[in-house]
């Protein structure tokens, strides 16, 4: 099995993303996640370009690591001064690392209207720059910026270029598509080409304006590159770059490569998540190979192929890259999805049980009504055990009263009254809040704490508000989603109302709901054992 | 230039999307604007898996479409039925469409193995039911189910299978990648071999589970494929279908074929948020072509590059998409938007003028509280307007108060009080509503219409919430957009705050006095002379 190196570059080009900041530790923390991963170069930063990034160089020492090499990316000297005088190079020098990056430009265009210079000496600076970080003993790569473009605008010129860097003595040569505007037919047939002109191995960095920035990084390697860069989930300028989290499987199970260790790439989904929590950024459902949805199943024929023989739905084995399968619960769904469900929740559920027909069709009502239960799985829950005759209510909302108000020049004042019932008891709480839905919260949770005192251990971790027909515009019906957690676990719960403090209500109650159940198991005995 | 035909499938197979709902209403405002947009194909449903997807096709035959065929979905018979006895097949004449789409087994595994049948009777199926929606006089679309993975595991039976369509009269076969697991270079060597087998034109549909749909749509195309299938924004199952807001442009920008007409591409980025809005989905600001980020250029060295020379940092020129250059962060850059969004709104402004760095730091200010003006143009035009002093308060609330009260078993009831100011009238008025928001609409108009009696020629069409920063649950900030009409224009506002009513009430404000605004011409005139 050949190999394949992965350079990634979610440090450096990544945070160069719309909306991405990573602080230095935010970066020692995913450089240690790609060692344990098992990357082979973790681009760590620009050491000329800002303090932050050399701070992280100083600090990056001190790691663990096991596999990767970080690097230091930087470009060739400035024209008009030598390599041992330019501040860039110094700062690279400057960074302890054994592996830099340096990148030129190979685009004629590029050098005569945006560097200002002449053909010739551009040439000369990307030799100098090469010849003198491996006079300091460093392993160097040159990325050769823009090579697609340049290549199709002057070949003759762009092949130059990278033999100026082979005979600097670069150890890989990385052609980049700088703009992602290259497609996957022409990077084959100009890598392939360089590859007749060149002994130095060949690497490839692709960006996504185009959206092929994967396909794009498979065609090279085909095509005999045997490195590549990309970032995690694919951050990086405009559209990002090359999605390494899908590369990777992509080269690894499908092309028969070798990059990671097959344990490694079975860390893959939890690595991705990881590192969208430490950026931030919500992990995006459909992402391809790690996404929620990757391998759910909606539709009732889908399902229960699947749940056949995986293979008929399943382009791999969700396990090879950490993930697992979902049968979705829909109006779309059927019979098949529901028993799964209650498998996975370890339900007893066989078809012949007339619940069956039941709760499909109480689903199918809510659904109607705009419920949706694929993200809000223990409302689910709850509904499938109430359909069972498991779960009755833990409390019961006697009355509330919600008052929002402002006087001129004052800041808008927000409080809740509710009443709440646990059969025989009844208690009346007040509280504030930054918001109708909050003061409402608040004011629910002082009083369920009397009977419950378990919910102080469980809190909201998210809420959603979403407008299901706009149309009917401030009277429009809205569909609220609330997570919770208790510190462990996760859970999430949904109503739906024209009126957002009743859909709140809602999902709030179901979410207290579902906690006791977990906390007590059967509820009905748990309730009534509770109240005596 | 050689035609592509575009087959968009968004109304069905991108509803199987999780977290993709759309109303029927929804269905036929984006049948219209794909329409207008100008693709040849819109896959309305499946009319006989749910009755919604019946109503659709029964009102989009009023649609006033210019150039889309609507297009019904389904399968082949059942096994051991007629073709004429089967049911779905007759829903597929019920729907009233002249072009149909049914899609049939190819992969031998999945008839044995999903379909429960033998391999002679799949081919069996194929055939009548293609040749019995022929004998109706219908274009009829054949879809070859996971038809790649079925030619890699059984070429001899896969390709049978198309002939077999291509016997009953297919007039389109569609290669089918179900499972999304196919590579670029697969798909080109596969459409090559059967394009050698047919002369019926061929079609493609890719779905995204490898991160490669874009490219692999791409290598069909110039493996001979005239139809391309796929979904606006990639929505779909799992991880989408093939993006044809990304397949459009490559096509026809890049390789030189004809979709749509110039100008229709040109309306491509609105298309895009369009249907994101409608779907209710953030627009991914990295999506290729139309993102807000595809054309933003941080600042430095990239910048001034740009500036001078485009095509050093852009793939192609953002105009051809209808998207726009956006340069970020600096001073310079932030002036230079802001007189570019006057002179479009024929504010007449001097960068000379003081005003502009105020403002400027206004709309800094307001978007690092979470405020963006993109999808609020009516209230960027008040916001600019006021930093020139040419709008002043058209009313000010005094006070407001909004109770929402639920007693046991009694429906939630929900009253606001509102006090406005008019210089030196006042006014107080109640109003009951569905919910906080609405209450506090309906109050408030109560109250104002007694100043300003045009405000009953307009309505809110829209309202949108969407929580900021999910993290703080119920007492996280929430941002509310509210879309009005006054039957001929529309324009949009915003509001920002924990307090969803708080937000709600901005929103609300601004709609009403851009409203104003544009009745009345100069606000400081017009209220004068109102009161007086």
């Amino acid at each position: 099995m050949e190999k394949v190196l992965i350079y990634d570059t979610t440090l450096r080009d990544g945070t160069q993303g719309e909306g991405i900041s990573l602080s230095v530790e935010d970066k020692l923390k995913i450089a240690l996640r790609l060692d344990q991963f098992g990357v082979h170069y973790i681009e760590g930063g620009w050491p000329g370009s800002n303090p932050k990034d050399m701070e992280f160089f100083q600090k990056a020492k001190e790691l663990p690591l096991t596999t990767s090499k970080i690097t230091a990316f930087g470009s060739t000297r400035r024209h008009g001064v030598t390599a041992d005088q330019d501040e860039n190079l110094q700062r690279l020098l400057e960074s302890g690392v054994s592996t830099v990056t340096i990148f030129g430009k190979t685009w004629d265009f590029q050098v005569t209207h945006a560097l200002n210079t002449t053909l010739e000496e551009n040439l000369d600076m990307i030799f100098e720059s090469v010849q003198f970080l491996k006079s300091h003993g460093l392993e160097v790569i040159f990325d050769a910026e823009h090579f697609f473009d340049g290549y199709k605008a002057n070949p003759a010129y762009a092949l130059k270029t990278l033999r100026k860097a082979e005979e600097g003595g670069a150890d890989w040569i990385v052609l980049c598509d700088t703009n992602g505007g290259t497609l996957p037919h022409e990077i084959e047939t100009i890598v392939v080409a360089v590859k007749q002109t060149l002994t130095t191995p060949i690497g490839v960095h692709c960006h996504n304006d185009s959206e092929c920035a994967v396909a794009n990084t498979l065609a090279a390697v085909r095509a005999g590159a045997r490195q590549v860069q990309g970032t995690m989930n694919g951050y990086g300028e405009r559209c990002g770059n090359a999605n390494l989290v899908s590369v990777i499987p992509n080269l690894q199970v499908k092309l028969g490569y070798t990059c990671v260790k097959k344990e490694q790439l079975g860390s893959l989904t939890s690595l991705s998540r990881y590192i969208h929590e430490i950026a931030n950024v919500v992990p995006p459902n459909n992402q391809p190979f790690v996404g929620m949805s990757a391998f759910a199943h909606k539709g009732g024929m889908h399902v229960s192929a699947v749940l056949k023989s995986p293979e008929t739905y399943e382009h791999l084995a969700p396990e090879r890259v950490g993930n697992t399968r979902r049968v979705l619960v829909s109006e779309l769904s059927g019979q098949s999805n529901l028993l799964y469900k209650a498998q996975e929740l370890n339900i007893d559920l066989d078809k012949s049980n007339p619940a069956c027909k039941r709760i499909i069709q109480n689903i199918k009502e809510m659904e109607h009504e705009g419920y949706q239960y694929e993200g809000a799985e223990a409302s689910f829950e709850l509904l499938l055990r109430e359909g069972l005759g498991e779960v009755i209510e833990a409390f019961t909302i006697e009355f509330f009263n919600i008052l929002v108000e402002k006087t001129a020049n004052w800041q808008i004042k927000t409080m809740a009254v509710v009443k709440v019932r646990v059969f025989d008891e009844v208690v009346l709480e007040a509280a504030e809040g930054n918001g109708p839905v909050n003061a409402f919260d608040n004011a629910l949770r002082k009083a369920l704490e009397s009977f419950y005192p378990e919910i102080k251990h469980m809190h909201l971790s998210d809420y959603k508000v979403r407008v299901l027909d706009g149309g009917g515009a401030t009277a429009a019906k809205v569909k609220v989603l609330i997570e919770s957690s208790n510190g462990k676990d996760k859970w999430s719960t949904v109503g739906v109302s024209t009126n957002i403090i009743e859909a709140s209500w809602q999902a709030l109650s179901d979410s207290f709901r579902y906690f006791l159940l977990k906390q007590k198991g059967n509820m009905v005995e748990c309730v009534k054992a509770e109240v005596k």
